[in-house]
């Protein structure tokens, strides 16, 4: 087997990482993806990272196996097609066949998350379980499904939605036209809105005096998180009904998939057991027993490197087959 | 390819069916499971079926390849064990090995709900759809899940518990020790159980006069039913309400799964359209518009056939791998 090549196109950065046929990382790239000049743009650039990589290890294209991408939005992992990623304002986008014209490289692409997910299930913290629950909780709240070592994709490649569970006594619209969306809540986004509207209602808060003067919706989740480390009762409040939530919607998942280990990953996982405490305890009461005994709960380890490195063994994985 | 047997084990009665390759259930039995007179009892029934069935056709046991068997509850159906199946009373036992000592035909086992499905999947209402979710909704309410054509068993065979969602509005301790499953208020039970609880309250009802003094607690989901067509309010509001939950519950399983087709089965499903009208209406205010574009949903048409076409159909395919 050859080396593999793993890329992660984010809103913000375009990432390339050289992996060996065992996933392991040998170097990697970034670059600010630039997405709003447009597709073409980007590919151009990820051609002349792949070209940097192989200069940088002394490789040629011919020691290269296969190239994965990771990409946001809704993907057709088999046609290679991104058919919608709002935040790079991409809509039915050939991205596979494009990467491969540039590089030469048999290139295969998926969801991001999906790719983050596999990177921990394959080499990270989710390592030797068969069946993983994995998600992501930063501006939004995402997850992904391996079942039986295989990622499990459903009807239209969109199965795992899990920030768009919608539960009856959450307020909040959502971007995607529901009201209740898990992810409203669930996120950096949502527990900022929350302790906004705290405020708003006139609740004290250290937090006010950190505004100060501010509007209340310039607040940030990592705020709450400090203000919650100095015992701020509303704080302490957002985390708890965040967790709780969190808990909930896991139940749900837990309930219908029966994982064997939920792997917890993003920006605001960060908050460690502010939020995974109040989890633990509602999943814990949500959910049969037989699916708690039996589950483990672990915090993602490979951080940036998941999707890069998820990207590259699931493209080695599909030239198998 | 020869001939299957298909095996259904119901808490009340044993269903023998022969089918050809395809699926074509050609000759069944029926008999009383008596489980209560231990495995060996019915193991021992079983096989006079089968040797019944064979007579019958006028075929030998070589001419079988294959004998799949549902039975409910937790079911190990690598290791052929039924771990526990509480209306049968069993306990950690080796059914397919004890039918095929009995037989001399190799046997597999499987969870009855996901053999219905399955042949729902393979020769019913859900034919040629690749990504299924199926419900029976009857004393209890249960779901089986196929992905990509395949059963989704999830970690310790445990996935699709959709009864055993928990929602936060429902007030009754379930059987299996947590408060609010869904399938205390979404099953046949549930429904007499909210009439009831009304009628105790003191609503008026028809259902007042048709109890004739009895308990309250003697009404029965038929009734019920019956009610609703007498224009009932009390009736009306609780198929209605029957209704709008499992709209949710399925909701959160469309969003999580994304399947191509729900197949609706089960007792209560003859409710039709009492308890699928709320049902849809719900589900479509809940789940992303994507989902619900894309999804058909239909009713079991193979009824009683549905398991143990299933099962053979899934014992056949596991003969292949």
């Amino acid at each position: 087997m050859g080396f593999l090549i793993g890329i992660d196109i984010g809103g913000t950065n375009v990432v390339c990482g050289l992996t060996d046929a065992a996933g392991k990382l040998l170097h990697k790239l970034k670059q600010p993806t630039e997405a709003l000049m447009g597709s073409s743009h980007v590919f151009d650039k990820i051609k002349l990272m792949v070209e940097e990589l192989l200069r940088i290890a002394g490789l040629g294209r011919e020691d290269i196996s296969a190239i994965g991408v990771g990409t946001p939005g809704f993907i057709d992992p088999i046609q290679g097609i991104t058919l919608f990623a709002g935040n790079l304002q991409w809509v039915q986008v050939p991205t596979a066949e494009e990467i491969r014209k540039r590089t030469g490289i048999p290139t295969y692409i998926d969801n991001d998350v999906r790719m983050y997910v596999y990177g921990e299930a394959v080499c990270g913290a989710a390592k030797g379980y068969e069946h993983v629950l994995g998600i992501t909780i930063g501006t939004g709240l995402a997850a992904a499904v391996i079942n039986q070592g295989k990622l499990y994709y459903g009807g239209g490649f969109m199965a795992g939605e899990l920030g768009h569970i919608v539960m009856p006594d959450i307020p909040y619209v959502c971007g995607c036209g529901l009201q209740g969306c898990l992810e409203t809540a669930v996120s950096a986004t949502g527990i900022a809105r929350q302790a906004t509207e705290l405020l708003q209602r006139g609740r004290s808060s250290i937090l006010r005096d950190w505004l100060d003067g501010a509007h209340e919706d310039k607040l940030t989740a990592a705020e709450v998180s400090k203000a919650y480390d100095e015992g701020d009762s509303l704080a302490i409040e957002v985390m708890n009904h965040t967790g709780r939530l969190l808990g909930r919607g896991l139940a749900n998942a837990v309930t219908l998939y029966s994982p064997d280990v939920i792997v917890i990953g993003g920006g605001v996982a960060l908050a460690g057991e502010r939020l995974f405490a109040p989890m633990r305890e509602q999943l814990q009461k949500s959910v049969y027993r037989g699916y708690w005994d039996r589950l483990s709960i672990v915090t993602a380890t490979m951080i940036d490197d998941a999707g890069i490195v998820g990207s590259a063994m699931s493209a080695s994985n599909r030239l198998d087959v």
